[in-house]
């Protein structure tokens, strides 16, 4: 993915309608919020099952698709707005996320992994 | 940003602590979810112009990073479980955009943003 | 439960403290956000089932019950500045959603449920 | 706020509808998150002050007011399933913060506040 190029876009897109002005940090974080929630609400009724079944049908993959192409906008736009380098970021927490859990300590049931 | 890679790297994270179990597309929105409630607790009381200077000591910059990169983790490993294309998504998503704001009609101020 | 008599209480709390600067509407609705995220985290590797045993032990009932709490406490902050009467708004609410979701048409799946 | 009646009224309109199946706590934390992303939506573009004066005009005060009674409904429907007494939380969770942040050490600018 080109984040560079996304990001461009999205800065254009925004001076374009003079919507530069409403997009601190702050705001953005609460946007990206905002379509988390409209995430969650495809989700919310499903059971697990159901949840990795959604992308079965067209529709449901479209309606996915789209929440999270919002999502990743506002955090892409949100990243340029910080100076924040998202690929440096997402490799840096990954080598941290190992050291975090380790694999001996880590293995076991979601209450365990929920108190690590 | 090479998506696939950091997609295999964090389905080998979850193997090998038998995560797997946890990561139905339900579970990590809500972890996704979770991540952005933390990156809101950062900006909660801080002005606008605050928000943006954040990123200008290194305490406040690599606490937004990290929340950042946890949010991007979650949104890969969604994808990767929903076989979405996060690439393919957004470039779509920012089109589709495009023609939902049209330039003349969207200039103005955030009610008017809002309301669209 | 007194609505007044917490609102009040978390007045004087906030005025205390100097606080009140923070507690803008927008600013307690990221809060509000903020601890729901944490809510959420206690969750989001349950299973539905493990999400109701949650309370079978001390430790789980009080966790929850914090975050509980503390989403009361900003949605009852948010009312008192925005000079809503909550018990009238859910009062209101309940009776809208009866005509919302009618009997006869809402019983079924959660995929209908969701779509409603 | 009569709790309990709410409760019952919320807890027969779930069994009209065969909707108890779906009210896992799993289930209505993630609902309450996505109705309070509804809540952030209204918000996010506005400033602080603009976010105080929503209320002015019928339509805006109208548009909160739902939102917050859509949140309030889950959150009540939750202590519901969880057997958690909300008025009891409220009332030990404003002691245990008078304690968290005794006022001495509390006065002061958003960074500390967000720190303590």
């Amino acid at each position: 993915m080109n984040i560079k190029k996304y990001q461009d876009q999205l800065e254009c897109f925004a001076k374009d309608r003079d919507w530069e002005q409403f997009h601190s940090p702050k705001n953005l974080a609460m946007a990206l919020a905002g379509e988390v929630g409209e995430l969650l609400e495809i989700f919310q009724w499903l059971t697990e099952k159901q949840s990795q079944e959604i992308v079965a049908t067209d529709k449901g993959k479209i309606k996915v698709k789209e929440e999270i192409a919002d999502i990743a906008i506002y955090l892409l736009r949100l990243c340029d707005k910080l100076d924040i380098d998202l690929d440096e970021a997402v490799s840096h927490k990954i080598v941290v996320n190992g050291k975090k859990y380790p694999v001996n300590l880590s293995k076991g049931n979601a209450i365990k992994y929920n108190e690590r």
